[in-house]
């Protein structure tokens, strides 16, 4: 048995959300499809610890926003690493409120779905929540979307540990090869991947906008550095072969 | 609101096959994702009319093949479009019969799971399965899993009736351009293109497996010749524009 045999299931990628009150959250997920189609319902799946999944929960109300193949990990970091129990995700977004008052995120966005809870059934870790369609539209008929094998692939990302494709440990995964250079002064510019998102922190780029100047090894950035794009600590990071 | 959005979601296709004791039926499904992690569980949605619902609803057991990229639709057609009510589809199917006695689709499959069924629900008009992994592998790690994308930009097929993503009926569709050509002689050689399964009539191949030879025109074929990939009859072509 080939646990790498659960990659071959495709999907999309997707920003999932929700709102109780006027507080709005949302994660990226790629767990959605269409159940019927008269009238268009569409099944999603999330885990039952994401502040978004009690949204719905007390909501009853979600919508799917599908994203476009040209993103970047800064862009999906927040959507898919950062709990919105930590940080407000609407804050710098460009959405939307439906019909429902259910948040519509439009960053990046081709297409989007504004769901009515209709049922939902709990399933080990995760829930399915069933949505009937109130409203939806096409935002740009001529992009592609994303999908988890190009984010995979070409993005280089990695799952992280509430999805349904969560692949293990970080000792399990595969890290893309790296290489070790070194600029004049002789300083280690050995790269670093953060083993929950797969951010690559490159010495010779630093992280500017954290005050992290190029050239910068990462034995001498501050222990209080985080990750720019999941938050966590220098700890959860390795370096690249 | 713009229908077509619904076309943004992302999926893959597979085969999901079941059993009603030795009586083995499968079908082509898109709607399948993983729901957890640990233990690996599979939610699939199938409509309430189709055999293979039954057979699940009876037997407590199901599998689901990856189909890879290198298909075609005289392959998926009898997988698709026919009802194992009217074929056994697994007469010249390559497969095997798992743990739980499910049949598991190994023709053009690149990875396969097989399940057994926790928990089901209704929505509407299809049944959503909820299965436990019991069994899986890899066949072809190499190979890229077909996509409904691919199935309906490059291969030029459509939804059957039954799909969650069913676009509608025939008039609806958007048929590919084709062209009207005439051979000495003058006859008539419109290409045809059947309404329910994609498939193309060309009168310069004609169908000689149905004793149909390369030449006749559409309006010369028999009356009760059916369509080779779906199985409909004549009136259920369109002349191609």
């Amino acid at each position: 048995m080939n646990k790498d045999a659960f990659f071959k299931l495709t999907y999309g990628l997707y920003i999932l959300s929700s709102r109780d009150g006027g507080h709005f959250n949302g994660h990226i997920s790629n767990t959605v499809f269409q159940v019927t189609a008269d009238p268009p319902r569409l099944a999603v799946a999330t885990h039952r610890d994401n502040l978004t999944t009690e949204f719905i929960l007390r909501s009853k109300v979600f919508s799917v926003s599908v994203l476009e193949q040209d993103v970047d990990l800064e862009f999906l970091g927040p959507w898919g690493f950062k709990s919105g129990r930590d940080v407000n995700k609407f804050e710098k977004a460009k959405y939307k409120v439906g019909k429902s008052g259910a948040p519509i995120v439009l960053d990046k966005t081709i297409a989007w779905y504004e769901c009515g809870l209709e049922q939902y059934f709990e399933v080990g870790t995760h829930i399915v929540f069933i949505g009937k369609v109130i409203d939806f539209d096409m935002v740009h008929a001529d992009k592609k979307p994303l999908t988890y094998a190009y984010y995979r692939d070409v993005i280089k990302g990695i799952s992280p540990e509430h999805s349904p494709t969560y692949p293990g440990k970080p000792e399990e995964l595969k890290i893309a090869a790296g290489s070790v250079v070194s600029i004049p002064g002789g300083k280690n510019m050995q790269k670093y991947r953060c083993t929950i998102c797969g951010f690559v922190y490159d010495p010779l780029e630093g992280d500017p906008p954290a005050g992290i100047p190029p050239g910068t090894a990462f034995e001498d950035i501050p222990d209080n550095w985080t990750c720019p794009v999941c938050g966590v600590t220098k700890a959860d990071f390795v370096p690249l072969d």
